[in-house]
């Protein structure tokens, strides 16, 4: 089937070529005439206005929005909106905010347009691997649109089967869900996030306990120097841990054992703050998830204010002064 | 080659069975007669006192203890040893802490007695899946007993590649490894033990959210209705949280979507508290492996006194009165 | 001078008591007419209904607000507003969160209303030791409140003053301050809660851990059996930690040295989730306020589900089975 | 009475001082001949050797070590003990590990000598406010030192009396309290310790969200700029979260208000991880105390290894390029 398609960038350009590749056509826009220009080459047809884009789209249309969250995508929904008919659809499957979803599906159902949210896993490796995608929206719509989720998704490859899903919707299989109304595909994108992080900084703990082992702070008897490569190749066989994740982490060590090409600082993408608000909304205590996100804020800092604080205290009944030089892994007597 | 077996368990009883059917030969015993006679009945070679073990055994002796960690564990490897000659080889495969490994090395050393730590995983599907295995010891000692760890372990199978091996040991891709000198092994079986909560623990806080986003503390726009065995199994598929424990997830909740044959009640073993102690001796920070810990410790208490000392607190100060019955996820204005 | 007072609970009564003793003149209204007789005797003049109360506050008026935080906060000021005229002021002294002052400050400026929000801390304390105030408003406005404010305020007392504050603010030393525009009152007391669920936490864990510190899961040699009430007394005199917050736990042990008259479930006020937001929303780490706030989302589950998807992934991989009863401190071998 | 001191630092020597003005005698000795001399001139008797020092002292004689904890206290009670008779008296004031206690205790009690652990708060401030002592030992010998003990602690002075103590143990009220057999004294000090690294990190977290409340990543009308040496002021006076601690704060914001003199490089000493094992012992969660331990930890690295894990992952699975410089605040979208 058709599908238009704003934003061109990795995620957008990369879901269109999956969906060309695969027989749909699409109509693709974006404000960078060489990224339409590019899509245009590999099997789209391009628009150089949102009009035009529009225009070109087949009644009832379906427009994907894939631009970053915030501001950009709000201003380009409300604009397609306003060009658009009852009976059309918009699609968000970028990384927005659930709440934002489910105000605009409200303000969109006032003019009859239907809104579906996608939160899409698979990064630089969806175009051959296919997209997860959680999707919330109308029955109705969700269904309409079925053919283009079920050409993105990954497909049951050789991943075995879950004993006891026989009976269950088969498009799960296939690497995409219905997860509920709208609000519902970004609430779950946002949650598999929020579980990443968690997942990442469990990894990274380990790891950095490992390479820590050959400090000197330890007596002579206890420390180790392993060799993290090795480890994180072996525990993806036969343990309890092996994962994507892990996958990735193993590639990453045995290119770079001391990852000295990485300054550091971590970026955070908003889902996983929103887990957290959304943990506390709950009242779910979420310490392992809310501890990872943290873990990233520090990183990205010199110093809080916090340990100055804290340098302050000590100075102020201990007469302690702090190092100007960092580490020093024992405890000082 | 021939290996003795201490400890019929789940664990070393499968091991026997999987050298066995290997074409190596196995010397067992056990406090349990009937384990004994249940390994015989598997093709092992049994004993009935730990002296008629150790005179079955082939000089240089090869002997795995697969105990419970601790004492018993302890007083086995002490008694085995004062039967045992120089050049002989005590291994350790249980789930030992690695300093009681180096302090035992150092003890058995001066007698002339070999000592090998292996850290083990598993599990129930080890005797068809292989042991992913991490060991500690001197080098000739480990290439020694090679051939039995090229059997236990699961093998390359058909799990990808990591690029950029090739020139790297091969026994790690086969899934054993040769972490370092005594201790080695067991430490990093207790990083991945740690790990393994923390991804555990990351996953079940996605999941507590997701299921509790129908909760009326929320407003009604706001509350979804999930469906986690569907989520859990869509994950497995082109999202970047796919893991073996992701799959027992998917597994668990499709036979039964409200877990309720759980107590709630969550165990611990020795490594994840060794783990957050290593992570102390290095002076690293490692929130999300003690948070994953903590949270076990937790749910293995009807309640702390910590939480009767924040309710004494504030009837103090606001003159509050706590509920007597559990949750209100909402907050007491 | 002369101020209203809607809400006539614990906390507005005591403060109309406190004016009133002090030479203000207060018209009190509240749902119960119980509460506004109450009053009355104590030296106010009361009112029946809204616009009674109005009616008898002299121009510009003055009314405070002391109210549960949220849709009841809310539709009061909503309501009192359209009785009031340009130059009155109304002073929400209750919980509120602070991005509502700030919206409801641009509503009500609109109309030419004054708008003071007033983080109020002092409990069922306050009548007689003050009230710590953190107030949020225009410059003009707070000035004019000034005398509430000053009699309110705890006063300077015998609190030793802190050397190099001379030439400040002086009110900050009588215990009140002036924080900022609209909502920064608010803001103030937020953090302050926080902290406060930090604090608490920090010796609730610490009594728990003295007084686990008999479990018979240590070795005999490794055991104590501490008198938690006379250690809380000690620290009060010549330690590092003393604060009110030890006060009143020493006040509660030396009652109550086991606090079994406590249930374990733990209120939490929205202060402590704003915070975390707050902290989230500047990508500041606030580890220690969150988990304080975790622990009491905590205890008023009897257990998470978050427990039973580890109790199923170590069944998955191991086939554990966790206990039916609580507790059992010693890992699991 | 009389004490032998051994060490005369900032504690000890202020301990010595503070009995010799109270009319205590004192012999006193340090490896540094000048600070035996400084004591000797505030009118101790000092010794120029270990022997001199334990020939001067009356029996049953009374030395008390004040060491820095480890080696070198354990290396000077070893010779120290020598020296000594049956009936004889070490006490340890240091803050020395407490299952050291034990270990000690049960050595010198086969000769005779007993031991006494008190763990000692008071900092630069002992000299004149007195020292909090928290006392393990058997009853007749801390019966014994009571004198001396007496005249350390601060004493009851205007601290308010907690009712309902008036039948208790009169020496808490004085500050000073014998908590149990060896090792009591500093498993409580480690205890005071780890609740005093919980207390600052919470007031520190909550400073830092006042701090950067200023933030240009939070919309316009959601930020402050507060003055955090008043806040901290202010709080001192009728709120819930008066402290010395806060005392403390206050005058460091009032003398500096960036705190930009420190470097944020955070020193732990070895209290707050033995606390951190012994809640791990015990199986008791001690979130706060844990998370306050590890911010310290972090605050003494450039970076960690974790943080390149993370990175690494996200290059992996989402070709992410981390920034080169710190902040933002923002999440990335």
């Amino acid at each position: 089937m058709q599908l238009g398609m704003i934003g061109l960038g990795r995620m957008g350009g990369n879901i269109v070529r999956r969906l060309v590749r695969n027989g749909h056509s699409a109509v693709v826009y974006d404000k960078d005439a060489k990224a339409v220009a590019g899509l245009a080459a590999d099997g789209a047809q391009g628009a150089s206005t949102l009009e035009e884009f529009v225009a070109k789209l087949d009644k009832p249309r379906a427009a994907w929005v894939m631009l970053p969250a915030g501001r950009i995508t709000e201003t380009t929904i409300e604009a397609l909106a306003k060009l658009m008919d009852a009976g059309d659809v918009i699609i968000d499957g970028g990384n927005t905010f659930w709440q934002d979803d489910v105000r605009r599906g409200k303000a969109l159902k006032e003019r009859g347009i239907h809104y579906v949210d996608v939160g899409t896993s698979g990064g630089v490796w969806g175009l051959d691997r296919g997209y997860c995608m959680m999707i919330g929206g109308d029955k109705a719509v969700v269904d309409r649109l079925d053919p283009i989720f079920g050409t993105l998704a990954p497909g049951a490859g050789d991943i075995p089967r879950t004993p006891g899903r026989e009976d269950r919707d088969p498009r799960i299989e296939q690497g995409y869900i219905h997860a509920g109304p709208i609000g519902a595909g970004h609430f779950v994108k946002m949650i598999h996030n929020g579980i990443e992080y968690g997942l990442m900084q469990a990894y990274a703990e380990g790891f950095d306990i490992l390479k820590n082992a050959s400090t000197e702070a330890l007596p002579a008897d206890h420390r180790f120097d392993f060799d993290l490569a090795d480890i994180a190749e072996v525990w993806r066989r036969g343990s309890v841990i092996p994962s994507w994740l892990l996958d990735l982490t193993s590639t990453a060590l045995a290119d770079s054992p001391a990852l000295s090409e990485y300054s550091g600082f971590v970026e955070d993408s908003g889902e996983g703050r929103w887990t957290v608000n959304a943990a506390i909304d709950e009242a779910v205590p979420a310490e392992v998830l809310t501890a990872a996100l943290f873990a990233r804020f520090r990183s990205r800092k010199e110093h809080t204010f916090a340990e100055k604080i804290l340098s302050a205290m000590r100075a102020g009944f201990g007469g302690h002064k702090e190092p100007k030089q960092p580490d020093a892994s024992k405890p000082k007597a």
